[in-house]
Parts: C-alpha cells; structure tokens; sequence
C-alpha cells in the first residue's frame, strides 16, 4: 500500500503518524527537514499562540495546524483563532502529535511555520539601540533562554552568528517561550558579516568574556553602557574564540564578588543585557 | 552467596556494583538515603575538587572517593590530594561508577560527603548582607544554577525553605558547578522560621515577584536596593504564595522592556542579585 493511499479524505478520522502530511511535517523536526521544505514547527499551547500572533503581525504565514481531539477540547480559543486566521486545522491522533513534538510531555498541539529568520540588514534596520549577537553556541536551550532574556531587555533583534544552534530547533523555540516571535532573528554562518553589519548599523561592539580586564561596573561608571551596543555572546564551553575579540570594540567581563569560577551563559547574557538597558533608561 | 562475602579485600580488584560499600554509597543516589546515611554524593572531577576544598577549610568530611582506573589516570592530582588527605581512595568498575552517576556521561571519579546545610543561625552569623532564599523551588538544576550566581554575586548565604528541592540533590550540585561548598547553605521546612531569622539578622525581605507593582529600577532609584537584602525567589511554575508575599518587606519586579511574558527563575534571580550586590557597593 503506497502512503499515497492512506491520505485522507473528509470524514477519514484523525491524521495518524502514516498520513503522508504528518510525515512531512515529522521531517521538520531535523534541521535538513526544515531546510528543505523552508518551515519549522511551533510546538505547545504558547507557541502555537505566538506563532499565530506573528502571522497576523505579517511576519510570515502559520501553514497548518496539527492538534489531537483532546488538546482541542482543552483549547477551544485556539482552534478558533487557527480557523479565523484561514489556517488548516488537522485533526491527529496522540501517537502521530508526539512524532511531532520534542518533549517528554508533548501538548498535542502544533503549528508548521515559514521560518523566522530575517536578512541581516531588515533585523538591524532604523536605529537599534541593543542587539544581542550569539557566536558558536551549540546549546539550543541556551540559545532560546538567551532570546528570550533579550526579548525581556527590550533588544531590538538576536542574531545567530557562525555555528550557532539553528532558532527553528525545537528546544530553542521552547526555550524562548515565545520569545523568537516578538524581535527580528537574523542568521548567518560568515561571523565577519554580521560583526560588520552591527558596525555599520553604528553599534559598539562588545564581548562577554569572563577573562576581559574591564568589568561591567567600571564599564557603568564611565557612562559606556549606555552606548547602542551589540552584545556578542560566545558557546558555553569555550567562550568567544581570540579571532572574534579582536574584532571587537571591547570586552568585558560579569564581576565575581564570590566563590564562583563563572557564570552560566543565559544568566551572564541576563546581567549584561539589563546592565546595558538599564543605562540606556537612566 | 551474601553480599558480605563479596566485600574486597587487598588485592582483591576494583569494586563492583555490588561491593557494599558501593551498594551502600548507591543509596545516597536518593533523598531517603541520604538522610538515613547523613551523607551525600559530590560527583564529577571540579565537584569532587571542591569538597576536597571545603573538608580542608573544615567545614565537613568527605568520607571515601570512588574512581576509576581511568579517571584516576586522567585525574592524579585529584587522587593525590585525596590520599594527602586522609581519604581513602577505592578504585570502582566504570560500572560501579556509573550506577553512582546521575549523569549521561560519568566522569568516573565520585566523593561521599558530610552533609552541606548547617544550622540557620549559623548561616546568617555576623552581619549578612546580600541573602538568596528559595522558597518551593522543586527543579533541582534551577536551585542549584540560582545557588552559582548567588555565590558569584558575593552572597553570604543561601537558604533553601519550604519544600524546595534538596541541595544535596546530584542535579542541584552539578548545576552550582561546586557554589554549594563555597558558601553557608541552611534549610527549613519551616517557611515562616527562615524569614523570621533573616530578619533577625538585620536583611530586609524582598521577594522577586513578576506581578509586583515597583520595579527594580525604581527601587535603585529609590536607592533600597543598598539595603542588607535577603532576596526571596518562589517557584518556576508558581511563583511566590500570597501567604508568603505578605510577610515580606517588599516586592519587586524585574522590568521587562520587550514581548517576554517574564525571565526563567535563574535568569530573574541573577538580575535582581546583581543589582543588589552592585547598589551595595557603589
């Protein structure tokens, strides 16, 4: 029987882990799957509502709406807005929604998605004043707790530099909790591109580093964080490599009052992205 | 054959996962074990260094280091530092190690310990200043990666209340990256005692509350946050109970400039520490 012959018609019962659409679909949770068919999937109650707000926001098209018969019942308002917005709904059974999701508790609700990412140049247009810039972190938990701590700060975009975790991935979309909804994604492999557009969009460019002279009080008191200012994160296990600081404008590092060799990347992204919008309030 | 009759002798080879004592030490792998034994596991090769580190200083035992033959290979100066120390040192199967493990990959090297909590009184001796309580926190990685940056804040202490997670859970320990033996950590079922002990010692209550009116800027403003502070964080699900809200002196906001709905609790806790710590010593 070729899966062909298993595609529903009207009255067919839900869409199960065979249905050629959920198949594809089940492609998009590899990051060769979303490259080829150019979408991702938004996956959870708060996702999907994200996802559905940004396609009324005009930002890119929700394509289709996975959801089992229970996760229905339990949110009517979002089939509702799913239907509204001229989005299919498909009906799928439990099996087939957790071919679908990434979690250990999925939600059985999931929206197929047009990518997020923006080029360079329309996620740093007008005059952004803070701009968080990721290079080489492989954690796609990290990488989404960062984008939506710079979503927090009130950043103006995150950008996804070198070997950074693809955004689309499914524990950095959750991760963010909505966040890689709410400001411009850019991305590019070529780290000089984005340092150089940041630059030329007139903002200083300064490093994370927990080994940097400078720290972020001293940087405080010589007015310097008020500054527009690309904050540049480097991977959880190595930092930012030497090539990439001396393209910068500085470094500085979270000050250690205590014990404590460093800090995790996401709550040394917290402490410098609110030090930085803090400044430029003040 | 009795388990008894298994126990090594000189010679005998490395223990395996049915010598007693690491049946015995297995055991500590869970909450009921722990307290029944009085002891915990310190697990990896910098977790195990600081116990090392914080037995010296005399703040506790560590009772026996299990390795094995390649993480002792990998690790002499570990094992020597030990054995300088009067430690005995036993050599385990990579299978004994891992059954201690809690992680996906081992590092082969692990130290049963002295309890860490010391009495409340003890742990807010002298003039505390900056103070982290955790109040219902259940996800054992968040109380120990809060407990990280309160020791990187400079923290004097960090109090674990109420039902929140036991810091000598392996995950709470791995995530502090060792910040569990750098500074006083008390608990207390006992909500209510834990505040009324801070407040004995001088700090002002301030809960972190997503929902409170006066935010963390206004209250640098206001110049507050210079204050001995025991900042008091709720659960990652929950939040802070009213009942407990209405006992502290204040609460406060971290402010959200963009979309985000709210912070993640480590990443809230690390702004609302820092800036204290930094208020304190302008």
């Amino acid at each position: 029987m070729s899966a062909d012959s298993r595609a529903p018609r009207p009255g067919d019962g839900p869409f199960t882990e065979r249905t050629p659409r959920v198949v594809a679909a089940r492609r998009l949770t590899r990051r060769a799957g979303r490259e080829r068919a150019e979408r991702f999937l938004a996956e959870g109650v708060q996702a999907v509502r994200e996802a559905l707000a940004w396609a009324d926001a005009g930002h890119g098209r929700v394509h289709e709406l996975f959801v089992t018969q229970a996760a229905a019942a339990r949110n009517p308002e979002l089939v509702d807005r799913a239907v509204h917005a001229g989005v299919p709904v498909n009906e799928v059974t439990e099996k087939a929604a957790a071919g679908l999701s990434e979690t250990v508790s999925p939600q059985g609700v999931v929206a197929s998605c047009d990518p997020l990412d923006v080029p360079l140049a329309d996620a740093l247009a007008g005059t952004p004043r803070l701009v968080a810039v990721l290079v080489g972190v492989a954690d796609p938990g990290n990488a989404g707790t960062v984008t939506r701590v710079a979503d927090a700060a009130g950043a103006d975009a995150v950008l996804f530099a070198g070997d950074t975790v693809d955004p689309h991935n499914g524990k950095c979309v959750r991760a963010s909790t909505g966040s890689v909804f709410h400001l411009p994604l850019a991305r590019s492999r070529e780290i000089d591109e984005v340092l150089a557009a940041c630059r030329a969009a007139g903002l200083r460019l300064v490093g994370a580093d927990g080994y940097a002279e400078a720290d972020l009080d001293t940087a405080a008191l010589r007015g310097d964080l008020a500054e527009p200012t690309a904050w540049v994160f480097g991977s959880e296990a190595h930092g930012l490599p030497d090539a990439v600081l001396a393209e910068l404008d500085t470094a500085l590092r979270v000050p250690i009052y205590g014990g404590a060799e460093s800090l995790n990347l996401a709550t040394a992204a917290a402490v410098c992205l609110y030090a930085t919008a803090r400044a430029q309030r003040a």
